[in-house]
């Protein structure tokens, strides 16, 4: 697949985590063979490196703490997360957020103001997604004058070891149906989601490439931002993705490693 | 408004329940004003009456003895609800469902094979819309080739006394999302329930009314059937159901008593 072209003047590159590195799970999940590599062969090559994930069931300090004990050379800074996102918008409308989140994703807002809530932050809550909490959720955003529901991405569904479970984009249909609104999405697919983890890296999207397993959250909102995107076809990847009648991948690769591979002869 | 002309030829009255002849609550509900009288004295003028109700949170005995105890001179063979309009569908395609219900709806589909699931039913489950079971039939449904997933109406939300719940419709929403399916809708506002409805009491659309507080689900969809339908000024109703961009009832009543009247006058 080298020579192909898709991998010219690139300078940085933005990596999906769970699919791409590891493999998620209830029991904290498995790293991919070779990822670990390939991350410490983009810092030696002189790319820059930005992680664009859409996980909120962790912080973002637990979140790097995991990977690094799955043998993963990454930091804080090189993690772009709807949650810091999110607390970015909330900051800059001066909005306070009822939270229905995963536990471990509140310490995230500990410095926003939560006091009577104008808007509601979604999150994958799992275990949190009970009928009260939804029906809580529900009774805040229809007692709104304008409701506001901000959905922390909007995946259908993803897989743990212990099987498929419905994701935040689920739940948010639930409360959009029930409001007839709107969701803001944070998180990929979002345009200025990728442009935030752009911002970090301090280049233009047509010298980045997103690396993803998700054809339509990774690949296709990367495109729509201007960035070239791959498809590894590990994790949720499945083979009639490539049969996808809206998105088209710059290229696929077997994985992380290989894609790797092919950029690194390029430079 | 009398003498409008919307009563003419009226052989059969249509009447939703909830918002209706009751308001419901945890509690079990309390009539509305006069409601009871008005039953009477349609059954008194030899008009033909059924219940045309979305009610999916008990058996149509344990629903027709509740309202007996409020004082309606009703019996089950005057109801029309979805889970017995469900079990005839199920019977006719042989699916086998997997039940996402209300505990108390259960015996409703004592008859029906359900082992080896090839669909899923959705009630108003209220606390049995647990994260477990939300994913269970999510699971389910993903794992057919062809996923049918039927809903027993699809409302957005109801009151009660202790707040206002999200309906079915909105779970429907999440797992059609997730799997990205339609759900077949068993219940008002569907065509065919209506029509089930009719052929109960054996009259033609142009001869019947409908009596609903929701303006979408009871009037919108009467009308599509080709009957006249009012909104009563009782339950849901709000004032801003009179600015609906789509549907406009044939009249507006104060509530069932004042609807009875104003038919009965022009027998």
């Amino acid at each position: 697949m080298a020579g192909c072209g898709w991998a010219r003047a690139v300078r940085g590159l933005l990596l999906d985590v769970s699919g791409v590195l590891y493999d998620s799970g209830a029991d904290g999940g498995v790293p991919i063979a070779g990822s670990a590599e390939a991350v410490r062969r983009i810092k030696a090559s002189g790319l820059k490196l930005q992680l664009c994930t859409n996980e909120t069931q962790a912080t973002r300090e637990n979140f790097v703490r995991k990977l690094r004990a799955m043998g993963f050379d990454v930091s804080e800074a090189e993690v772009t997360a709807p949650a810091p996102a999110a607390c970015r918008l909330l900051r800059e409308r001066g909005l306070r957020p009822h939270l229905l989140v995963h536990h471990d994703l509140v310490p995230e807002f500990a410095e926003i103001d939560k006091t009577n809530p104008n808007c509601v932050v979604l999150g994958d809550a799992a275990e949190n997604f009970t009928y009260a909490n939804l029906n809580e959720a529900f009774r805040l955003l229809i007692g709104m004058e304008k409701p506001v529901l901000i959905s922390l991405g909007k995946g259908r569904y993803y897989k743990e070891t212990d099987g498929l479970k419905l994701d935040v984009g689920a739940y948010m249909k639930a409360l959009e149906y029930a409001c007839d609104i709107q969701a803001e999405v944070v998180g990929k697919p979002a345009k200025s989601f990728f442009e935030s983890a752009l911002a970090e890296l301090g280049i233009p999207p047509e010298q980045a490439i997103m690396i993803g397993d998700d054809i339509v959250n990774d690949v296709g909102g990367a495109q729509q931002c201007g960035m070239r995107a791959l498809q590894v076809r590990t994790g949720k990847y499945r083979p009639s993705d490539e049969n996808h009648p809206e998105v088209k991948p710059d290229a696929y690769v077997k994985n992380l490693a290989e894609a790797v591979d092919i950029i690194l002869q390029q430079l």
